[in-house]
């Protein structure tokens, strides 16, 4: 089979979206990791790799695998892309990389036998797409032959970040002319020293996390090298019997199960620009500078700071006098000034808010929700008062609240407020008070921005206050 | 005259509290200047300068000369030491130190012709209470002679920021014996040559801007060196009269019109710890540190930094990795991160923020008014939204707005709103709407406080739409 006419008929991308990077604290969150946010302008990380893939990968055999909790964001981020809702698979609970990977491996393998696999994490930067392109191509080609092809990057330092994949020398190597290595061993993340000896080396590459093969070849080395997993994932016959298999699968990373034990690996060299956007750090790699190396994209002031990254996601000025070397990063609720070698220590950070039982890094004051979202403005004593943005056309859940009362202002757009028995219409420069107790329902019913502030008033007023009775999202 | 007895009889002090001071922006503002600010925990610097007087000069006596846009701070400010509000003297305008000082000596004087001036800036930080007080009781010793007495701050580094005085050398000392010095010269901020040169030298003293002198032997120096001004001081017979001689008044500091000049100066060395406010960096050295050289104010969360200070006047997290010799300033509208070597900078910073005609120099998104204050939580299109605190039995202006509606919701206390010709009292939990163009009043007739949420609606939402037709502050 000739890669070129695979395009439409075999060819499947696999988009692993589930993970929590902590490092991008505070702009990612446990609720809104990385790979959904736009670090680059218009497009998320996600987005980028699914636009990488135009022209290679019908969108329609676009995968894409992540938490349940994520559902919402990736339905409203691959939308335009036209990938089907039906090729989100969703998670109940994360178990790594074997498990993802095989459970699409197998619900795509029952549609189409001769399935081609290209697995992709979806927080990396990578900028010479047609060299991507010409890459997987190659690697697809490889993958044919019954490999499991991994995408190799060469080091270009010592990074102990990342672990290396050792290819055979050159006298092993079964294939060069074609462009790709058979794999002696896979490398855990190194010492510094052993770093140095593998970047220096020339048949040492990073592991990109990149892969390419057939489903049924990996099915395959997943029944020889993990059998009780191969055998929970012939137990799912579809995506509706996920939920019952999942809680049994042990976690395992596909790199420890099956890339360092089978015998069928093969490395292609990755000839294109690549990034892990790991930390903040990263990001500074990446980006344009100005003269003094600073990357600037906030509302900003300087006197003669060098070598600075300013990121904001508030409205506040940030001005800066006299710094080196430094990345700040600025929401609304967290503010992050971090050496810019350390960058790898805001999961550190991150590690503590959670021991001390914080919220700031599980979710923004902006909390995005099926229906829109909400923005807590002010939390004083007995009231609590929000930004809510109803997108057009959506509705939250017709719902009671036993501890607080609700004074809805309507500030722009137009509100069908249901309000015990009765439903009005409620314009901008409205108000409607929602007693506490009284079944209520807000919905945006025209094709503009509804947007209201709402006052919340009462002595508790946690969002667990809630009791749903009809909700458009099965909530 | 002794001293001791002179407690409650001829002795005055006059704090100068107009300044502007910009250097600790974003804390300070054109609206708050450093002398309201609380840097040091329960008192302002303005408030801790009237404290250090207790016991020395009766409050009745305790007058204080600033700026009329900040009288119903300072009024605030004051309430508790029992400073009456006559004592208040408010210029039109700023007219550097001269025409200030000139000004309670010529008040004061017609109320006490034997009145002892005791003037001291609002600003600087002085821990050793005792010492200042019995520094002082020498300094009215000496001004009792008909002196000029000001206070000399032993250089303790080849400081820049500091003018300098030169006393005459030992053997023209006049009265070295009851601890004072004739004075040979005052010289400017100094290049760091000469400053090197002066900290080195034993008869160099920092002008700390601390004087003490009778009121008709100040009055006799101005007839002699600034008799326009002395003449023009003469035609103000009470408070009232300010208004009408202030504007031909020129500018000038005390130090270049009198002290510079006059042949009856005397130094009394000031033998307690004394910082000049200068900047965020002067700060630093005077809180006490963690054992990293840390000075945090604020809710934060760091690793490893050293030698940082961090100040919070907003809610936010401030995580810090790795830092050294930084000040971190946070506010709800405006974050500063500087080099502790160059906060003298932050004063370019405001002068920027001027020049682009900003805001966030001017004042904090809580702003203080005499009847409470107002915190703009949110500005969207068409729409702000306030949380408004009236502080008890005050009321805001009877007021019309021509472009915008008002939503009021109150959250905490009792409203008496009116709203065009009724008056009802709203409670917690309930709130009313005031239409565009009505005529309205917001009052706080309990003792409690009372805290609303208001949600303008409008296409013009600024401070100046506003109609005032009764207003208890003469607005």
């Amino acid at each position: 089979m000739n890669p070129s006419n695979m395009k439409n008929t075999n060819l499947y991308a696999l988009i692993l979206a589930g993970g929590v990077g902590s490092r991008f604290w505070p702009f990612s969150r446990e609720l809104e990791p990385k790979q959904f946010m736009k670090i680059f302008g218009e497009r998320s990380l996600l987005q980028d790799t699914i636009k990488r893939l135009q022209g290679i990968v019908n969108p329609k055999q676009v995968y894409i695998i992540s938490n349940k909790s994520y559902f919402y964001e990736i339905k409203r981020q691959v939308e335009k892309f036209h990938i089907l809702e039906g090729n989100i698979i969703l998670e109940p609970e994360g178990k790594n990389t074997a498990p993802a990977i095989g459970l699409c491996a197998r619900l795509i393998g029952r549609i189409n036998p001769e399935a081609m696999l290209i697995v992709l994490p979806s927080d990396h930067c990578i900028k010479d797409v047609r060299k991507f392109r010409s890459c997987l191509l190659k690697a697809v080609k490889c993958a044919l032959e019954g490999y499991l092809v991994t995408l190799g990057i060469r080091p270009r330092e010592p990074a102990l970040g990342y672990g290396y994949i050792k290819t055979l020398a050159d006298r092993h190597k079964v294939t060069r002319s074609q462009g790709y290595y058979r794999v002696e061993k896979f490398l855990e993340k190194p010492s510094l020293e052993k770093a140095k000896k593998y970047a220096a080396g020339k048949n040492y590459f990073w592991n990109s996390g990149m892969f390419i093969w057939k489903a049924d070849v990996f099915m395959a080395e997943l029944k020889r090298y993990l059998p009780k997993l191969y055998s929970q994932l012939l137990s799912i016959e579809s995506k509706d019997t996920i939920g019952k298999a999942w809680p049994q699968i042990n976690s395992i990373s596909v790199d420890y199960g099956i890339m360092e034990r089978s015998q069928k690996i093969a490395l292609v060299p990755a000839d294109f620009d690549w990034t892990d956007l790991g930390s903040w750090d990263a990001v500074n790699d990446i980006l344009p500078k100005d003269k003094k190396g600073n990357v600037i994209h906030a509302d900003s002031m300087d006197l003669s700071s060098e070598r600075i990254c300013v990121f904001s996601r508030s409205n506040r000025l940030i001005s800066t006098i006299g710094l080196k070397d430094l990345i700040i990063a600025d929401t609304p609720d967290a503010l992050l000034v971090c050496d810019r070698h350390r960058a790898q220590e805001v999961k550190k950070i991150v590690e503590n808010l959670k021991s001390l039982n914080r919220k700031e890094h599980i979710m923004h004051l902006t909390d995005k929700r099926p229906w829109g979202s909400y923005t807590v403005l002010q939390i004083g004593g007995g009231f609590k008062i929000k930004l809510v943005e109803i997108a057009p056309g959506k509705r939250l859940s017709l719902q009671r609240h036993s501890k607080r009362a609700e004074h809805w202002v309507v500030v722009c757009g137009l509100a069908r407020v249901t309000c015990g028995n009765t439903v009005k219409l409620v314009k901008s420069n409205e108000s409607i008070y929602i007693p506490k107790g009284t079944k209520h329902r807000l919905e945006n019913p025209a094709s503009g921005k509804l947007q209201i502030v709402e006052v919340q008033t009462g002595n508790y007023l946690e969002e667990d206050d809630i009791e749903r009775f009809e909700d458009d999202f099965n909530r």
